[in-house]
């Protein structure tokens, strides 16, 4: 858009660059000032290419800058299967379990327990991101060890985090979903790893990730070669102090208008108190979220890590129950959920 | 907290500041540095008096700056009775209506529609707050007409906004509910004369206030006489531009456990589109909200205010429908939902 | 911008409305999608009315919706008088005093002691907006007198801050400057009265403003009549908690390349800490403000309201002495500078 | 702080568990409530061991989470090294230079201008973090090469970005100082990396980090054996969309208050816009920032990354002599500036 006062010699300096770009210009007359209308798949290089050239007021991108995960060229609904277990189509699945892996008893009681309760997949940390390097760092190799034997003795397919490409086969061997966290969420090396490993990948939002560049961050590992990306909802920051984070469950509706990719909710780690967890977590599942990733430790007070936004075995057992009949009234189904319930 | 190289003068200089105040400081000695804890009613007071002293570090109020609006003291929830509805106690109850009255004919037909619905309280507004000078304003006066005629024929309580101080008696001769909005949410010349009103008070948030202040607005308008105060969750400013604001659902849950006031949630004015309104009204519902403010208009392309964030009263019956499920699935109350249901 | 499998009947369904409301559309075919070109002046209207029509992707405004404060119809830059001292035209003009007016005595001896230190405006609160009811909230009608005393005494023409439509004539009567705060800056009825006041207006940017609302803002008090409008930065909310707020300073070049309106900082409230003010204020200076708003108490550990972030009167002739060392390398002039200096 | 209701049993169990991690309780009555105060090293596990239990309202760590980096134990200011030139140490340092290195005559014209109007590092990526797989995404090796010869014949040491840990020793032959990304702040695995490369490192701010995320991302660092860490502010994300970022340049002050740490300021990526750079480049400069990081481009128009942020030769040799002036009034010293100046 040009300035009301743009002169012709303006005007055709910006025409030229556009055709020196290889795209074509088209001059749009109005009432107040000259708008010209450029064509072609690399907006972002366009609107660079122009923006801060005399007489220009605004650049404005109109085509989305993702391909691969839009909804718009790729109109049928992914559904991600994570050892066996479907992400996606219309169901709900429910990942739980501790925040870091602390011993093999803590991980497979929490299993056994989260289980019972009618999770279908198992998460829990072995090497985890903190923000201090003073905060416990996870077991590392050995935690990867304890979720190998939880699955055995569970059954539930295994979500965990990878922090560095190098790191990436060595986690991919033990874990059936790969996590990519939130500070890493534009650590474009670990997504285009993560791309090439094979496994499915669980991409949460970045802490202060647009939507768009949340799913040009999807765009990353599907374009290496991945087309298995759930994304996960977690909480993005904000002014607001109360809560760890703010839960913008409205990224549910508007991923799924978006984009073919299964999104999922992490109420634990968006709100950081466990009060506050099951309410959150219902309110996901009545906003649409194809599944839920939810903080459970068998004593919470005695975790080592993220203890005061953790469920008890007993709080996460009735949140399934709500969760239950949450979704019978939705119409949806609960993935796993018949086999393993209290009924 | 005190500075770990602070001066035996400076600390006695901190003990002497809280004493003037006619507080009482005790002296907390720890392994690295010295706190000086102070008890007393003021919070603010002690922090602002203390906070910039040489040697001192930190200064951290630890009691809630809220007494009336307060779970602490005052833990039976109340229920705010607007002309003969019910808001808060377990139920839930749904305003709707469109953005700004228009004309009589639209405010009767999306009134006489709503209420068909299940809806069991009119909004609409007559003055309206627009960023622009601009933009349409509203009707006025003749707005407040044809919310009393709606009243009369559909027999819905009215709710609606009132701006300015000097108007809050000649709308509230119109309505049952005073409106707040989201701009006037720390204008405090507004919320005392809501206050001495008589009339219940919906208080949006603020679109940069925390939880904390929100509660903070409504003390004023209980402190000046009137008890009857409803939280309105609209969508809080972020960086997140794909929605217009971003609902912070989790402040339904968190309110709560602060609060004994009802807490209800607008989805219109927080995703600003149409299409992602009806999944984050059921997931207001589900995270606990006591009601729900939705914009309806019977043509929203038509719409002189708000028209891409209303449903048409199509959208709006199905989603009552889908409200209806929910609220039965959670074992709570639709108010007015029986007798003015479709069936 | 249209979808890229939107039908026929999807774009003239557009065409149709967009020439209902009167306006001329322009297709626009390209590659992927069609665009479609609007030429009117009310972007925002166009923008409501064909945003959510079936096969419509993005409706980008591009007008700038004001118009009495922007550059482009007004290049000529604002000078705004103050009862005799200019804001605005190259110059430098510092305003300084309490946060709020706490006796005649208190207001006096800031007064001369600024006044001394070269700054050529008086600010001081006498009705004083607090987001707790039970903060100290000014003398009200006596701290109007004590700033017209102070003015009587050091010949400093005064700012202070109204909070309501009705206080405007009562405060108009004692202040050279009617001060719109943060917490009002969307008070659209404040915003016409002190339009209407005949006294130049200082416009604080709201907690959570766009520069765009805030010209919004600005263009209120203008189209009722008044033009003499001063913008005041103050610092914007964030998720950054360790100053009160953040000052955006980035916002006084970019409003003086959009407004011919003054801009000035007000490095005290956003900050909200005294040994960060003098750094702030020196970079608003740098950056080309128009002048500073600085809170100064002869006793800042005593002060009533924000003596954290107040400065000392020695601390604020020494900012003035770094202020004069900066104006005369940036080639400024200081305004009152030379005949209030020390020397 | 315990609940003003909290029953003794509540109380002991706090008490109990506090004393389980090692650490030993105070309680502290007080009018309303008890608080328990607690010293100890780690607060952060403190605080997530008690802020859960019943009857707890709040936990509330006082003491600093990094030391390292921190002031208060170490109240000498770094200077730091990079090639031969000091950044720090009450003087100020430039580095200046393209977005991405795009050939060897781009770079090496950028690099002898840039040198020739007084800069005395030069900048330049190579590698280059983009949020869309789609974009420029730098020369790699190639554009190492380039960065050498440029050095070769300039004599600027010289500052480029890394991405991963597989690349920090390939980019540490290349460079004299490396770059970590406001995308990278919190990718733990590469701040160990660089933290063990041997070569000084300047830590950019994340786009969503407070100020004490931030120097823990440096307390990473050093704590892997690097002392050489310099900070860059360069905007973080707010609501605000005028402005690529929002520059906090009170983040420069309130690091210096809170580190020895030198701090830089990178005015172009902060604000986005060429137009906006020189006045907050010189802000930074007046804040008291110890260095500055401008993007410059021969012709940015045809830059192939951030041309529209981008100076030009002609631009940053005005901004340099502003800078100097600036320099002078503020009894600084500009590194490198004599004998590189134009006279």
């Amino acid at each position: 858009m040009m300035n009301a006062q743009a002169t012709p010699a303006e005007i055709a300096n910006v025409v030229a660059h556009v055709r020196a770009r290889g795209y074509r210009p088209i001059e749009l007359p109005g009432a107040d000032r000259l708008a010209i209308g450029v064509l072609g798949s690399n907006p972002a290089a366009i609107r660079d290419a122009v923006v801060a050239l005399p007489g220009v007021i605004a650049a404005i991108p109109v085509s989305k800058p993702y391909k691969m995960v839009g909804l718009e060229w790729h109109p049928e609904r992914s559904v991600v299967a994570v050892g066996g277990v479907a992400i996606g189509g219309g169901s709900l699945t429910v990942a739980a379990g501790p925040c870091a892996v602390e011993s093999e008893q803590q991980l497979v009681a929490t299993a056994t327990g989260v289980a019972a309760a009618g999770a279908s997949l198992l998460r829990g940390g072995a090497y985890k991101p903190r923000s201090s390097p003073y905060s416990f760092r996870g077991l590392g190799a050995e935690g990867l060890d304890h979720l190998r034997r939880a699955r055995e003795i569970t059954g539930l397919p295994v979500v965990t985090e990878v922090l560095a490409p190098a790191d990436v086969a060595l986690v991919a061997d033990a874990a059936d979903m790969l996590q990519v966290g939130t500070r890493n969420a534009q650590n474009f090396s670990l997504l285009e790893a993560v791309g090439e490993s094979g496994k499915p990948v669980l991409l949460k939002r970045g802490l202060s990730n647009t939507v768009e560049e949340w799913l040009l961050s999807a765009e990353y590992v599907v374009a290496h070669g991945n087309p298995d990306v759930v994304l996960c909802e977690r909480g993005i920051r904000t002014f607001e102090t109360a809560t760890r984070n703010t839960l913008d469950l409205s990224a549910v509706p508007l991923v799924q208008s978006l984009s073919h990719l299964p999104v999922i909710v992490d109420p634990s780690h968006a709100t950081g108190h466990r009060h506050l967890v099951p309410a959150m977590a219902l309110a996901a599942v009545a906003a649409g979220a194809d599944g839920l990733l939810v903080e459970v430790h068998p004593s919470p007070d005695d975790a080592l890590s993220d203890g005061p936004q953790s469920l008890t075995l007993e709080q996460f057992s009735q949140l399934m129950n709500d969760v239950r009949r949450l979704v019978t009234a939705l119409r949806h189904e609960l993935v796993g959920g018949p086999s393993h319930g209290p009924g």
